[in-house]
């Protein structure tokens, strides 16, 4: 298809298509002509791919090529694929690493280790939950440290689950190659558009568990 | 305290305090002088909540702006806190509101309505599951759809928690007032700190499963 359909498909504006080929984050299409290309039903599927990662994902269109090339890394496999993933979304970690970060971190590392947990010493999640516990330290808000424990039992619910749907998406393909590129994907939309289920889903419970608590004020009756 | 001994303790920078002052994100020193003013610790205080937010949460300074607005009216108490708190950092849903939309709302309600659970038909959250909800759909990742009803377990696990956790920080206080302000800065704190902190969890969690289902490719042995 032309770019012209390629737009009218996706949803997605020609000049934003023409910048996504010159960041490389969409491949080129076959020349088709002079100044024509043809584009297939994979740089469709592609467009798709990032828009959920910036609409959906809220990640920057630098976040989005990093996800895009551990996608496209075929030496990277099974366990690997997880941190590949992990670390092309991680948010940047800003905090100065001075002693009491590390004291944190230790701290984040201690937490998850108490849990039965493997991960690797340096997991870009350790960073992210260290910034959480070293914000909760700094607002002195110890009662949502104490809530930590639920929060992994959720953690561990839904991980497991995870797991299980990437696995079942690897499997759908007969194909060896393919079934590594599907599991990939799922791993990474899995993480992106996984966590956004849950934040909304989590923001829903708390307004039914409100309402529970406070019959008189509820806004819908 | 001085201006110049805010940012010291806040590690927050002088310019940076003065565009929050501009923002109206900071109320106003006490004067103290010809272009001098004197700040307190509820200054301090709040330059903290503001990098927590910016930092951790991620809001721009203008959803910070709406938050901070939120926390400081006091016409807003019980049910209605939770509703303006997630307004306030509601991530802007760009989806077109098109039938297919609606259609994908629709079902975003009814997932939730067969939860049992009582929301309002226009809460902020049921747009952002729409959002997700779509996004699934338009790359086929039907396996994460099946998942939904997990991740609301887990989050209906969290939000009981997480209400239990806004009532101790309220009962921490013996005055009305202040039992009001800390609720209501424990729910939209809450909401930004639990959601990054069990954002960082579930990815942890993910390792540690992925680590036990490929033992051989564990990168930390």
């Amino acid at each position: 298809m032309r770019i012209g359909e390629l737009s009218r498909r996706s949803g997605v504006s020609v000049p934003t298509i023409k910048y996504y080929l010159r960041e490389g984050l969409l491949p080129p299409g076959a020349p088709s002509g002079p100044n024509q290309a043809d584009y297939d039903e994979r740089h469709l599927y592609r467009l798709r791919l990032i828009r959920t990662f910036v609409d959906v994902g809220g990640l920057s269109i630098a976040a989005v090529g990093q996800v895009l090339s551990a996608l496209d890394d075929e030496t990277v496999e099974g366990h690997q694929l997880l941190g590949a993933a992990h670390r092309a979304i991680a948010p940047r970690s800003t905090a100065a690493r001075d002693d009491r970060w590390q004291a944190t971190r230790a701290e984040a590392a201690a937490f998850v280790a108490e849990r039965g947990w493997h991960v690797s010493p340096d997991a870009p999640a350790l960073d992210q939950l260290t910034d959480v516990l070293a914000a909760i330290r700094t607002l002195g808000f110890h009662e949502l440290r104490a809530a930590a424990g639920t929060y992994a039992d959720a953690a561990e619910l839904v991980a497991e689950r995870d797991l299980a749907t990437v696995a079942a998406r690897g499997e759908s393909s007969g194909d060896d190659g393919e079934a590594r590129a599907l599991m990939m994907e799922a791993v990474v939309t899995g993480t992106v558009l996984g966590e956004a289920m849950l934040a909304a889903l989590r923001r829903l419970a708390q307004e039914n568990a409100s309402a529970r608590l406070n019959p008189g004020t509820d806004s819908d009756c």
